[in-house]
Formats: C-alpha cells, structure tokens, sequence
C-alpha cells in the first residue's frame, strides 16, 4: 500500500484534484498527508503554490495532475531533470502527453498490462469521454472491432467549477429570451444558455487544414484516445460531442461493428461480472443507464443492449459514467495503485 | 386558398392540436371559424365533444387529428363510411395509419408528390423524429444512401403537456434525491427525473418476439418512417432514442453512409436554399442547431457537416426542429395545403 505521505496533488482546488482527494479519502488514505498544490497557495487548507513544487518534487512519489497541458509539461520537464528512472510518477489528467507514443494511455481495465512493461514515468489520464468509451468497447474485443460511431450527452461539470455554476444558475424560463449578442457576456464558458437546451461540445472546432476538419477538438480526442487505448490503430471511429443540462455524469450512444457476428445473449454475456461496469437493463421498468444513478459512483453504468435487425455484425448500447470519478480521479488513483504493486 | 370553416381539428386542447390553431392562424386562416373537438365538449371555447364528431362529418372537408391511434382509428372508420371518394381528407397525426401500405405518410418536401397520385383520402403526418430526420436525409437521396444511424436529445413535451409540466415542475436540486420505489408516483410520464438527467425514451421496449427487440417503440417508428417516406425499403437504419431535459424542439445527430463519395464541399452544397431547412453551421462561434433556436419555428436546423476522416463515404450532421411545428402540426397543414391545390 501507498503511503498518503508519497502523494501528491497537483490542481487540487479545482473539480478533479478535488475529487481525487475524496476518493483517497474512501480508499481509507490519510488524506491529511496528501501533499496538495494549486495555482496560488492556500494555506488555511494547507494548499501549496504550485511555485513551490519543483522544490517538493523528490518529496512525493506519486504526482497525481489535474491541471491543464501547460503546467502538465513544465511539471514533467522538471520531473524529467531531478528523477531519472526512480524519479516520481506522473500521471496526468490533461491532455498533453495522451498522444505521445512513449507515453501510456491508461485505462486500467482495459490496457492496465501497460503499466508492468514501460519505462516510462509518465501516465496519461484519458479523455473522459473516451475513458468511459473504452471501458464499455473492450469486452467487444474478441469480436473484432471495426467501426465505433458515439453520439454523447456530457455533463457541465465537465468545463470544470464553472461550467457547473454557469448550469446551475440558470433557469429554464431566463433562457428563453437570450440575446446572441450578449451570450458571450451572459455564458463565458458554453457561450450559449445551457438550461434547457443542447449543444455542441464547447471545445474549437478543427479547421480546414485537420484531417478531420468540422470535428471539434473533444471529438477529436475521444477517435484518436480510443484507438490508442484500445490499440487499434486502424479503428474507424467518429464523434459527435454535446452538451446536455446535467451537472454531473456523461452518458454516450454507442453503435459498433464486429469483425464477427454475434448473439444478442452472448453480446449481453460479454457485460456480466465485469469490473468496473455495472450492467443497467431492465426493459419492463425503462431502467438504463442515467447520469443521476452514475453520478458520484465509481462503476460505469451500460444498458440497452441491442442487436442492430438489419445487420447481424453490428450492436448498439447505452452508458453513462460519472466522467470526474471513473473518467477522471479514479482513474488516475487505479494507476497510481497498479504501479505500485509488486 | 382553404376556407378555414372547412377545417376541423379533433384533439383541439392537446399541444399539438393549440400548436396546428397557432400556425393556422399564422397563415391568415380564420382561426375563429375552424372545427374544434376534443374528447369533452368546452362550450367556452367554442370546443365541440368528440361524440358529436360523427354527425358534423360531412360539414368540414379537412380533418386534422391531434389525438391518439383509437380516436383515429374510429374517426376513419367513420369517415370511410359517410365519406367515399369525394368525402373529407384525413390527415392524421398518431401513428394508427403510417405503416398502413395504402396510407401515404408524408413530408411535403421529402415526399409530397405521393399527395397527387393516391386514391386514399386518409394521410399519415410522420412521428416527430422521423419527420425531421427525412427533412435532413433527403438531401443526400441523390447519392445513394445506405446506413443511417441516429442519436436523438427528444424534449419533454414531446410527451404532450403533461410532460412538460412534469419537467417544469422540477429542478436540479429536487431530483438529486430521488427514491426508486416512488418514482412512479413522482414521475408519472417520464418514470424517472427528467431535470438534471437523460432517459431513455419512455415507450415500451420492444419484446423477444419481435424482429427489433430491445428497440423501443418511438426508434422502431423512427426506423420503419424513415424507410417509408424516403421510399428506401432496404435502408440500414438504426436509432437510439432520448429524452433530455428541453422543454420543446427535438435534436438529432445523425450518420450516413453513401453509396458514393461526397466532398465536404458537395455535402454542404446539397442544403443550401432547401425549403424548409436552416442552415447553422458557423464553425468559430461553436453556433451550430440547437432547441433553444428551432423551438417555435417552423425551419429544421441542420449543421455539423463533416465527413468521416476514416470513411469518405460517410457523413455526419446535427439537426435541430420543434417536433410540434414540423414534427407534427405545420407538416399536417402543408398536407392539407397541398391536398386542396388545383
């Protein structure tokens, strides 16, 4: 087991390093020793500047970042200089390293062989989206995967501490009357009312000159993330991201093409007793996987089973996952656990 | 031009039977003139019981039903009976008749040349989704379309007023604490919180027996519509339907394979200056077709055009349309437009 004393927080006032803590904290850590740093210091919450961290570096064993890229990279530049091969471990919720080759993408339950046989002290987080994706893609893989298309339903929680407060201080009677001159003032962060409405995901949308230009950068991470994770490099997969007025909790349709054709029974089979998903389906009830019942919950909820009735090849399901514990924290904190077994 | 004291509607107080008053009065019908019935006389407001409909048969030459399957299908029967070749038009808006191979359902501007060719003086209006699904599909009618897969965000009053009271009547903090064993009782429309939340479409999953089972009831209608009115008898299509906490307009993400490749450029082209379709689709203000925008309007928003960066011969696009005005009671009005030109 980890000491507490070993970990380190880096980001830990925001929605991610705070639920990394929390789920420290029901693991039975000592959260009172987990080193924690922020953008400025906090000291009544014992919280450090994150100025301070290159000095704290050899300190803590295990960096658990729930920043953005730019302190991702300084933060592994330094750790590269003072660690070496028994430096500390940096496993990184941003983006920044997801698409290095020499860097792991993780998704313990699907890809976790790659944390015994890398030399590399750096640990990339998935995307969340496609965190909770490739947990509900790899029991197909003994199928064959060759095509995955995802429809998703992302929470606002997921553009972070603001992105929940800008939903949360909406109603669905002061959205009707929004003026699109002054969304910008009145939404900074989705830039239009998200109460009672939907919207395309609130990431830039890849221009002419990307390869999958009119993909916004978030559908873009989840088709790149998810052939990374999953290793297959030839996956046909395509995204469309949305927003949906849901604080908390991702949900994502999901229709895959097989190599192979495959029962409905032994297609439902695949999704029993598997660890970390937990199977939602009770046809009578209308009872399928919802960001209310996922929410705050570790296991990624997956239902509505179907085979498709015009092609044998392809099956369609439901998930939702709580996209700041499964899709973020603990994810991070099942690396952290696994690099340090024996 | 219709006279307006030609026109009955039959379900006049549900929203789609107010929505089909509120256009017909938007195009300079007489609205104080048109029949109202519904299932209980409101002498007030000049609404007449639907027992009386029978008699009053032969007074009105147009008859829009807002009501369900049975309503409807006993209103035909009467029709059929006093009515004959030259009796009054039926164009109905439950689902009693679409599949009915006699009956045509139709988009005017997916389909509408079926309305000179038919002896049946009874017309299907389509469900909602498929009606602004084939709005968006048709377009692409020219280069051969082979697979659709479609992800819906359908809004509460699809389900009629009482489900959108239900959803008005609750807020994000109410539902955080919601009870599995009095959700029946708390939600009776949607069986769960709508608010803060995303379900699965509240019709009934369809059985073993059945050739789609584990589909439910409003993407099998969605599925077996959209083949009708595009007239595509072997289109792949599969959907996976919604609920989201919107008040009104449904949206839709939508994936096509072609049966030929397409440039981003032709792809864009075909949706241009399209009665009946809105382009919104501006790339650096992320504004793309949304509820908030299609509700009350009679335009499907389409946007999001981009073509499969794995596959060029599949495309994708978002579209956004208020299933009460296109979806239901302005698609009934252009049948009925269309049914009395010379």
């Amino acid at each position: 087991m980890i000491a507490a004393s070993e970990i380190a927080i880096v980001g830990a006032t925001g929605l991610v390093g705070q639920e990394m803590l929390r789920v420290l904290g029901e693991r039975d850590y000592d959260i009172s020793r987990v080193g924690l740093f922020a953008s400025r210091a906090r000291p009544e919450q014992n919280i450090l500047s994150l100025e301070h961290s290159a000095a704290e570096l050899k300190k803590f064993q295990y960096w658990l970042n729930a920043t953005e890229d730019d302190v991702a990279r300084t933060l592994a530049d330094e750790m590269r200089r003072v660690g070496g091969s028994d430096g500390p471990y940096f496993i990184d919720n941003s983006s920044a390293f997801r698409m290095n080759p020499e860097v792991p993408l993780v998704v313990p339950e699907v890809n976790g062989e790659l944390l015994g046989s890398t030399p590399s002290r750096i640990f990339a987080n998935p995307n969340c989206t496609a965190c909770l994706l490739t947990m509900a893609l790899a029991p197909l893989k003994s199928y064959g995967i060759e095509r995955v298309i995802v429809s998703t339903y992302q929470a606002a929680s997921g553009a972070g501490i603001r992105g929940l407060e800008e939903l949360e201080s909406q109603s669905l009677d002061s959205n009707t009357r929004f003026s699109i001159e002054d969304r910008r003032l009145r939404y900074p962060v989705f830039g239009f009312p998200l109460m009672g409405n939907v919207l395309s995901h609130n990431s830039r949308v890849l221009d002419e000159t990307h390869p999958a230009a009119g993909y916004n950068g978030e559908e873009w991470k989840v088709m790149e993330e998810t052939r990374k994770i999953l290793n297959l490099p030839d996956l046909q997969v395509s995204a469309t991201c949305v927003r949906v007025p849901v604080r908390r909790a991702h949900a994502e349709a999901v229709s895959v093409d097989l190599k192979k054709e495959i029962s409905i029974d032994a297609f439902r089979a695949l999704y029993q007793d598997r660890p970390g998903l937990r199977v939602v389906d009770q046809w009578p009830e209308n009872h399928f996987p919802m960001p209310i019942e996922a929410e705050h919950q570790d296991a990624v909820l997956v239902g509505r089973f179907r085979q498709d009735p015009f092609r044998p090849q392809t099956v369609h399901l439901f998930l939702s996952g709580d996209q700041l514990r499964k899709g973020a924290a603990t994810n991070a904190i099942q690396i952290m656990e696994r690099l340090a077994r024996p």
